[in-house]
């Protein structure tokens, strides 16, 4: 049976709907899609996108109406992406639906409706009560970040045995990889020292979880600009970064287009595209890339069917 | 007229002679190579890779004799990478060739010959007493170092207006270069200064160097994590990154056996291999990459060509 997926809608002043409506199709014959979104809404866009509804598309009937202005920051549509996502959470917390796949919400448009999150994955922690874990890339590359938004001079402090241990040990729980590279935080790796110290909790973390897990799970500290070249990158599918930018910069210079944002270590299974709202294009029935939600529908569905 | 380009002959107990002698009949088309290493050590070397000598190989005499140990860290091996290197400097420094080209010499291996320095850089830092500017990539991409061997946690400080901004001028009448794209510091280049302040200092230094180049040479600060998507790339082939692993990381992922290693705002030109000794292939007669040794002595001619 196809699993089903609620789709939360995202800001409707940017392209998630244009996505949503071109990607129906294709994602309906591996998916049952449930779309947080009312008919007046659902018509509204249509019509400003000048497409037809298709005939299968399920919706989730989220409350609210307002009039949409393309690529406008509008405190009426963050507040609908809101309600749209938090209608989605609930249909799978209720296991009504199998995964939620999220579309891009504008960050200024929710603090415009007085929504204090920072973005889908600090409501989900908030939600849940869980310290969910944020996961980037696609198939050929998947990275789980220790650390997040934060700034980069607070990251070294962050790195401490304990936390990485328990964060290495739910991170392959969740994605059931049997090797895994961890990054070290200093250039080269700290060069046995001479660049720093971090490595040594680092070093410790990855020997406490493989002993948890009780297999050679976690290889590392890898040096950092070797991990993802070429080479590296056939050893390993999954890595953990210790920062941001340290993960994503060449996650984004080698996969931008196709990559999705994943939260592990939830009770509900969410995966994400991984752009924003685009409001420059959008509702200009431009060429929108489809890539990055097909991905994540994709993704939600592999990780249904395992769990 | 094809320029001189002394080449210090690097580890000797690893891949760097053997690259030397597989690439010179194609670099000697378009330079005169001058390779600084003496005969006794070249016919060693010769004998060990079993290939003869090609007959138009011109050598500066570095003295010193050992008996070649391959893939061995040895102190004498150490020594004689850094005498050749030493000579390569000096026949520029007395305007006998255009610039130099260094193959990979082995840090342990200068540890154990007590010769003090990290590496080439710092020598030729020490040796002109200028502040070499480090740069790495290829001609599709390449990446100014802000700062290079420090541990992570000592990045932040480093950021500051007045050594940036110099910074950024010296670079800019090094690589001639139009548009240069300024990397941020931090996730998302501080979302307006949630994530971190030092896009301040850095936006500040930017406004700065183009004041002083009375020109708008500078962009940014460009979120990190997006400057090396292909997107961004469109826009620049030269980046200032804020720290190593920031500009490497997504480098290496994109070119790693191409790239070349360049030293900036020096009296003489030089340019680099990036890889190292590879010890483990050395003198096995395995595919070596001469990708990066071509690119820099390419580099090279190019650099003298138009100063």
């Amino acid at each position: 049976m196809k699993p089903k997926i609620a789709v939360s809608i995202g800001d409707l002043n940017g392209i998630g709907i244009e996505i949503a409506l071109k990607a129906h199709a294709q994602i309906s014959k591996i998916c049952k899609p449930i779309y947080c979104i009312n008919k007046q809404m659902l018509e509204a866009s249509c019509k400003e996108l000048k497409v037809d509804i298709p005939k299968d598309f399920k919706t989730f009937n989220t409350k609210g109406e307002f009039n949409i202005k393309p690529g406008l920051v509008s405190k009426k549509s963050g507040k609908y992406s809101y309600d749209s996502f938090m209608d989605a959470i609930k249909l799978a917390d209720k296991k009504e639906v199998d995964a939620i796949c999220t579309l891009p919400i504008n960050k200024e448009a929710w603090n415009k409706a007085k929504i204090s999150y920072k973005g889908h994955t600090e409501v989900l922690r908030d939600y849940f009560g869980k310290n969910a874990i944020m996961m980037l890339g696609c198939k050929k590359m998947f990275v789980g970040l220790f650390t997040e938004h934060i700034p980069l001079k607070k990251v070294p402090k962050k790195i401490t045995e304990d936390d990485l241990t328990i964060f290495l040990v739910d991170f392959q729980k969740s994605v059931k990889s049997n090797k895994i590279g961890v990054l070290g935080l200093n250039p080269h790796a700290s060069d046995n020292g001479v660049l720093g110290d971090e490595e040594i909790q680092i070093f410790k973390a990855i020997k406490n979880a493989n002993k948890i897990l009780d297999k050679k799970i976690f290889i590392g500290p890898l040096v950092p600009d070797i991990a993802f070249s070429p080479m590296s990158r056939k050893n390993y599918t999954y890595f953990v970064a210790m920062y941001h930018d340290q993960g994503l910069g060449p996650l984004k210079a080698l996969y931008f287009d196709e990559s999705i944002n994943v939260s592990l270590n939830l009770p509900i299974i969410r995966t994400s595209v991984d752009h924003g709202t685009a409001f420059n294009i959008a509702y200009k029935n431009e060429k929108v890339n489809l890539k990055s939600y097909i991905n994540a529908i994709k993704e939600a569905i592999s990780l249904s069917n395992s769990k």
